[in-house]
């Protein structure tokens, strides 16, 4: 019993930590918990339950399916959701046409053949990149709903009637859930996005600024060392931008399903903070590189350690100083001219080291000179 | 038209293009197809369509949510909604009997707050990394399973019915993916983990056997220049280890409920695939690094790139032959010593670089050091 009483309190321990790291989570819970319970006292006024009779499932299932963390994935799943389920329903029908042609026999015949040939040409289109990255769902609700209506075995008028019925069922339990996820605290896709790439470029800043005290202090007194070790967290955080790359193509995604909000236009670049965020990990491979090389064991010389000493830890200064600039420029939306002083200065500093001699820091150096379209982009 | 035409031309060519890349898209796509068509076939014969009713369409409705690409997935999926249907329709039933007892006017006030509170619970738990990697399909489908129940509005031996006969739809929908999954040419997500793996190392192995030569015939003879940039793409293929992050994941989640196949037992040890994985990206990252110090446009004098040319192009071809054998003992899932002897070769021609001066190619050499463990993991 004492296990499973740490069980429980470490469960309730990642409880606490997930809600605190991101509170929208816990208003994202409550928001699909208000949702569903709309729709099922909705379902429970007996008018509605009469006219919609079984159909009614469709919006509970419409809700769970559909209802997603930020504004632009259920927007764009709402939407994916109602095109597809007319353009089915349509060809279904049409189907159905076709296939009571061939009399009692050759019904179900033609029917399987059809479902045969949509599907799989549908499920071939999923493969498409760019079909794969807005309308997936799309097409599996397609796929879903054509098979539905072409096998339902009923007659055109009572599929005309059905369809009537299952169309205004999905679109309400739609609109129900449209309006919850932006009513209550939204999650805008895009706001998300806009933060993210500052923040990776911020704590790619963090690790240059920081960089070379760190590896300068090292062999120097013990006890420095022991006080830049404590705190030394500035360091790691940088590698939340080496995988970034799924994230923000996601987010880009669901933001342009996004209307109108805060700063954002619905026709917002999104595509720039991809290349923004690409430049960025590209700055992000070189620190890592950079860093790893800092904690292997290799052994430098110190008198050439102590040559290059002040240029390397300008460089990066200067360096971190300028990106820092650059991300709270994307933050604020203004371009900044700081920003060039301190491109310049690390530029001025490289020059200095590389007169010295060079190459230890060279990465940081091709880092900056990468970054600078970015800050032309923005 | 004609600009209609080339659309259709275009759209053709990539069609080709995807299926040429992985011809297993288009199996997939047929075995999708057939699964559909073989749940209309079961669903249209009479006694069938008479004993299961309405709730046949979850037998369609199974299919095309249930069926992916690999096995695994196909498989898990199953799982997932099994279990979850179960665990939720037990417990809507629970939820009916309970809400009955507060009489006419309760019952729907009882039902939506019960349905609010586990919608609320459940939606959450899916933010726990560990859940949304296995079991978040599973959650989706308790969610739906559980509203639907407790909404149904059925007397609950009404409710036994329709849950045995739903049960039995969803058993027949999901055994028929299950089935084509198998027998018509099995994708394996383990398969390809174990190759993305190896095929991953084999590309920075082609980067570094090339590296060499590339860098240091640049500013060589005008012709050797042209020959060598004609097929450069080997120095592009390691840019794929760089965001397979993602991806080996998933593979590797899938991998997991995949029965014995080939060389694989059931509780192979995936993760230690995601291991040399993660030992591979931090390579990627060294050699992006790299390339793009190569590519900018800093000049080193020339007489110092004399003087490390062939120490560098040796370690780095070492590094590369070291990085392939591993590569190939992955495959072959064999140890081999001619590694060992690589890397000895490799350290060796690092030391006397290092005696000459150094840094410049030394990430690779870091890299080594590095990837040293994967051979032991393996």
């Amino acid at each position: 019993s004492k296990r499973l009483e740490d069980r429980v309190v470490g469960i309730g321990s990642k409880t606490m930590k997930l809600g605190k790291d991101d509170p929208r989570r816990i208003v994202h819970s409550f928001k699909v918990g208000l949702a569903l319970s709309l729709v099922c006292i909705f379902y429970y006024f007996k008018p509605v339950y009469d006219s919609y009779g079984d159909s009614a499932i469709w919006a509970v299932l419409t809700v769970v399916v559909v209802f997603e963390f930020s504004v632009g994935a259920t927007l764009g799943k709402c939407i994916n959701r109602g095109f597809a389920t007319l353009l089915a329903g349509a060809l279904g029908i049409g189907a159905h046409e076709l296939a009571t042609l061939a009399g009692e026999k050759g019904e179900p015949i033609i029917l399987s053949v059809l479902v045969f040939l949509l599907a799989t040409a549908a499920t071939f289109s999923r493969f498409f990149p760019r079909i794969k990255a807005r309308y997936d769902y799309g097409v599996v609700v397609f796929i879903l709903t054509f098979s539905l209506v072409s096998v339902s075995g009923y007659r055109v008028d009572e599929i005309l009637e059905v369809a009537h019925q299952r169309l205004s069922t999905v679109a309400i339990g739609g609109m129900i859930c449209v309006v919850v996820s932006i009513m209550v605290c939204p999650v805008w896709a895009g706001e998300d996005l806009h933060k993210l790439v500052a923040f990776n470029i911020e704590k790619i800043a963090d690790f240059l600024e920081g960089f070379g005290g760190e590896y300068f202090a090292r062999e120097g007194d013990g006890e420095s060392t022991v006080a830049s070790k404590s705190d030394k967290s500035f360091l790691k955080g940088y590698k939340s931008a080496l995988n970034s790359r799924a994230l923000e193509e996601s987010l880009a995604n669901f933001a342009q399903w996004e209307p109108f909000h805060g700063h954002f236009m619905f026709h917002h670049p999104w595509n720039q903070y991809l290349k923004i965020g690409a430049l960025t990990r590209q700055c992000a491979y070189q620190v890592e590189a950079l860093n790893i090389y800092v904690n292997s064991d290799i052994q430098v010389p110190e008198e050439f350690k102590k040559k290059i000493q002040e240029a390397c830890t300008n460089m990066s200064l200067e360096t971190g100083m300028a990106l820092r600039e650059l991300a709270s420029g994307i933050r604020t939306m203004t371009q900044d001219h700081a920003t060039n002083i301190h491109v310049s200065n690390s530029k001025s500093a490289a020059e200095n080291l590389k007169t010295n001699l060079m190459t230890t820091a060279l990465p940081a150096y091709t880092d900056l000179t990468r970054i600078i379209p970015a800050a032309t982009v923005s």
